[in-house]
């Protein structure tokens, strides 16, 4: 195998497929990345068998083949390379000499033949929104899922289409986040539990543009993700996700209109009080004009008060401070609608539309 | 006491004294900071028993008094408060109450008179010079101290004084590294060894401006930087340094003119074959236009050609690349001078007028 290719293309391109390389593996040809210019295209591959990634690169192939390289090495060595056109030639033993200008490295690399292509996914049902959309919708709702392994399920997030209407849904058991997207055009019914780290993957390299598009494939058992040349290919989970419905309830005893940026510097000024580990909860009042936030720890105590605008009751509730601050932080409104019941029902951060649905569990408190 | 100051100059200062609280101690008192209202002024003052900082800090006093507050958790509230005037009042107790707007911190503070004041120092011998010509020096040859405590001199730098000259060197048993500094003015002789740590904790609090000076007070057992309203007292490594003079021979048999960014960046990616911990030389074999680099690891090969001027002998000679690269990166020249005597005697990377000096022993290597 003969090609040369940019050094930027060559960079781009590694860092794409990089993100499918495990980090730690009992099978060595996994910590490759699979360079094929057998046919008329030179593509790079990677997959850690849950997901995997396959990119074309642009660039000229002067003798076909194919050779697995050490993914680390290989980005490494492309990283430091000056900037100018690069060329990687295989001998028969897949010695791989890489040159650049004066500079040549000799590397050893593996057959294609042990690595694991992607799995070949039929293309029927599919949706598109734009890159920006897609990351977004990741951003907004990746941090509830949870990271603990015991329940497979909670590890995911839901994806839902339904007419013209995406919906994502993620959650940890002790909070829900919902997000809702409007298509340009309508699909069928289509239920799907993706894996967390291929969405937290995947949004580290969409373009995040608004014009930039992505297309979605689903299968039983697959979701592909195609974009800029590049294609994503994760196993689903399997199973059904949780009936979160019954959770919505729309009732509620205080409404209460705040603004976000007070309220998120307020309670990220509480936690400094709070230790790691440490489950000390914000306990917050809520009066006639204004709402009263109260933390208290062994190191000391703080208390604060911020101007809102009320419907109904009076309350008094503790919080998890981590939990509002993780679903402030992804609201761009510059003022939030918080819904509570009483001080052992979830309170609901939302808009009007129900774009967006924050649940959030409180937590007891003596006070 | 009680006194209020805007929040950027608290922050400001809080982040100076930081530089002195020590990460770990067994004398809780040394965490703190110590608010010191006492007098007319307001002074921040930090001891680590090895360093001590004092910061002015404008602002009022409305009720003199001191407090000891720790250091960790009023720098965080600090950095978190809105941008406004802050009000720091104690009561009998020493509970201390931080209030910013409408956020209301308390922390209990402690005593005073259990914080190690900063030594009283006589300021006789001084010498002036640029804050960004301090910041330079101590960069461009910190990275040459022993960080293993086995030799306590080698953990120090030599401030050398004669004439308006001051010569700083840094030395760790492989390399040393020497910078001259011509001074505005004529000082008696002196010569102290600075701890390295001090040094390090001094260049991040300096401004880095050509503009601002900074003075360097000297006694028998202290070093004291006086600069922006702020006392930084060292206390000084005791003993005679190390004698270099004999070391420093000026006959060569090969000299060698080369771009220093070429060179820094071959050795740059010839590193990436080696890892942590691996002792791989980078060999360099002089000829007459051309000095070769190679590199052999058990990840792979890399040689690499790149363009010289040379006077006298051929020479092949074996580095460890990370020493070359330490001082190439400080040097600010676009071409350096070279100069080597044979494979097991150190080489000289020096300017003409010998304002920097960096001696780098040779290491074996099998060719």
């Amino acid at each position: 195998m003969k090609l040369t290719c940019s050094k930027s293309n060559l960079l781009k391109s590694v860092n794409i497929v990089m993100k499918a390389v495990p980090a730690k593996t009992t099978m060595p040809i996994l910590e490759c990345i699979l360079i094929d210019a057998s046919a008329n295209e030179i593509k790079f591959t990677s997959n850690d068998m849950e997901l995997g990634i396959e990119t074309k690169v642009e660039g000229n192939i002067i003798d076909k083949g194919i050779v697995a390289l050490d993914a680390k090495i290989f980005s490494e060595i492309i990283r430091k390379l000056p900037d100018s056109d690069v060329t990687i030639e295989t001998d028969s033993n897949l010695q791989t000499l890489i040159t650049c200008e004066k500079a040549k490295f000799s590397i050893s690399g593996k057959s294609g033949e042990d690595f694991s292509y992607l799995p070949y996914v039929e293309k029927n049902d599919f949706i598109t929104l734009s890159q920006f959309t897609l990351k977004e919708v990741i951003r907004q709702t990746i941090f509830s899922i949870a990271a603990n392994e015991n329940n497979k399920m909670m590890t995911g997030e839901l994806f839902e289409i339904e007419g013209s209407r995406l919906k994502v849904v993620s959650l940890d058991g002790h909070r829900i986040s919902i997000r809702k997207i409007e298509l340009k055009n309508e699909y069928p019914k289509k239920k799907v539990v993706v894996p967390g780290k291929t969405l937290t993957e995947i949004s580290k390299i969409l373009s995040g543009e608004t014009e930039d598009m992505a297309d979605i494939f689903f299968t039983d058992n697959h979701i592909v993700f195609e974009f800029n040349n590049t294609v994503v290919v994760s196993r689903l989970i399997e199973g059904e996700y949780f009936r979160i419905d019954q959770m919505l309830s729309s009732d509620y005893e205080t409404k209460v209109e705040i603004n976000k940026r007070e309220l998120l510097d307020c309670i990220d000024r509480a936690t400094l009080l709070v230790k790691e580990g440490d489950k000390k909860p914000i306990i917050i009042h809520i009066g006639d004009e204004a709402m009263e936030l109260k933390i208290n720890s062994q190191i000391g105590s703080m208390d604060e008060e911020i101007d809102i605008r009320k419907e109904g009751k009076d309350i008094l509730i503790g919080f998890n401070p981590k939990f509002l601050i993780d679903a402030l932080r992804v609201i761009d409104d510059e003022t939030v609608t918080i819904y509570l019941v009483n001080p052992k029902a979830p309170c609901f951060i939302r808009d009007e539309e129900q774009s967006y649905i924050y649940l959030i569990l409180p937590v007891n408190f003596t006070a």
